[in-house]
């Protein structure tokens, strides 16, 4: 199976790209409802929910890892990396590599939780394949809960939205990455607020094509993740918003399973 | 010592008013900030993180338990009365008890997060004390958020707070307890938009106010919580915003003291 996890549910947005990229692929979901979200956490924290939802990916079957969550992916991907001997995606260096082929004036925004555009990640990413080029970052810490609770075309949104995105729009990027996996939910708002000549770059998208294209070149990976059943949608936690969230992004009702943590918290 | 324990910081307010209250007293907190926040989390979950911290608060010297959440206030102060052979305080009943000897109308209004309203733990110890009285309650799930992001001012907050607030104010409450720990640096701004003629209840006072009448009555407990060192206030981690969030609670600089924790996440 090809396992994927995220902070809670928003990583559905990946996995439901991913499915519909992989319809031959069977894959395995954790979302770590308990602890979430992670954007406002210690990378030291953030690493150590990593190890443990990959621990738990692995011990079910996954046999490749997909960190759908952008402040795990920005803080912890060398912790997964190093420490388990599975191919590792996750969704911010297939939407670097996808903004910096689309940018023409080399000005590219990007916005994300405060975890991850504080770690500086996608700056940094960016400079390695793009030197020179001038990336403007914001943090959007309200988006998160304003999607979790569904205002997703109320006017308070549309407000803070212009309030983050006016920065942006001032420097006149050409290119916006969606940095966190809440935020395709509000594309919609986004599109038209950062100007419809900006490009906004779905991460979601941009990782499931990579993988795509490594399954195509990879066969003897991809014959281990073949469908032999239902994919599977596990959480650390099971609430009223997370259910109508998960069911929001696939569009359909989906059966979400409780894992039951043993361990002290 | 007075244990305390939150999901966060907001739970600062409280040990600021017991700081207030008794000054004689020294106090340990507990930040549970590596699950915050537990507003959207389910009632077994909190549960299970409310054990954790009294364990922490107990085996580090607490002699006596404060709740200062009132999402797990609200679903696992039974659990935690009945598996620790200490006195057990929360934020609930105190606020409960002052909101029903304060309304003239017996139309009471009350704020707080979505587990904290779907519990209806106000609406049942308010009817208790005050049969027949009628309770209205609105869930403000983004109130955190905002208070956490410093947006004090905005006028975002002012928009959001007034929806929240309308079908309150319809209905002619004369008191409003605010059932959120971070609720209280909010109050500026809900006093003007629910009526200068509204009794605002702020939990923290009344639980610091109920905790003093106790520890009158009670020496040889009040003995045994003396002041010999400076307050403690722990986290399970420490974020930027918990930082910030806290010094602007006691407005000065706290020192937090990360614990480590030992299990599996």
């Amino acid at each position: 199976m090809i396992g994927i996890f995220d902070s809670g549910v928003g990583g559905m947005t990946v996995a439901k790209a991913i499915e519909e990229a992989l319809p031959d692929f069977r894959l395995i979901y954790f979302g770590d409802l308990a602890h979430s979200p992670y954007g406002s956490k210690s990378r030291e924290t953030i690493c150590r929910y990593s190890r443990h939802n990959t621990d738990f990916l692995l011990s079910h079957g996954a046999k490749l890892i997909v960190i759908a969550c952008n402040s795990a992916a920005s803080v912890a991907t060398r912790e997964v990396t190093d420490n388990y001997p599975v191919p590792v995606f996750e969704v911010i260096s297939p939407a670097v590599r996808l903004a910096a082929a689309t940018t023409r004036q080399q000005k590219i925004g990007v916005i994300g939780t405060r975890a991850t555009i504080s770690s500086a990640v996608y700056d940094r990413e960016i400079e390695k394949i793009l030197p020179g080029s001038r990336v403007f970052s914001q943090a959007c810490p309200l988006l998160v809960p304003l999607v979790e609770e569904g205002w997703i075309n109320k006017r308070e949104t549309k407000m803070i939205l212009r309030r983050y995105l006016d920065p942006l729009q001032r420097r006149q990027v050409d290119t916006l990455v969606l940095g966190c996996t809440h935020y395709p939910l509000l594309k919609h708002l986004i599109q038209p607020r950062i100007g419809k000549q900006v490009t906004v770059i779905d991460s979601s998208h941009a990782v499931a094509e990579e993988l795509r294209l490594f399954l195509e070149q990879r066969p003897e990976v991809a014959k281990t993740l073949q469908k032999d059943g239902e994919n599977l949608y596990y959480v650390s936690d099971v609430t009223p918003s997370s259910q109508k969230t998960a069911d929001f992004i696939f569009n359909r009702k989906i059966k979400l399973l409780k894992y039951e943590e043993h361990s002290g918290g």
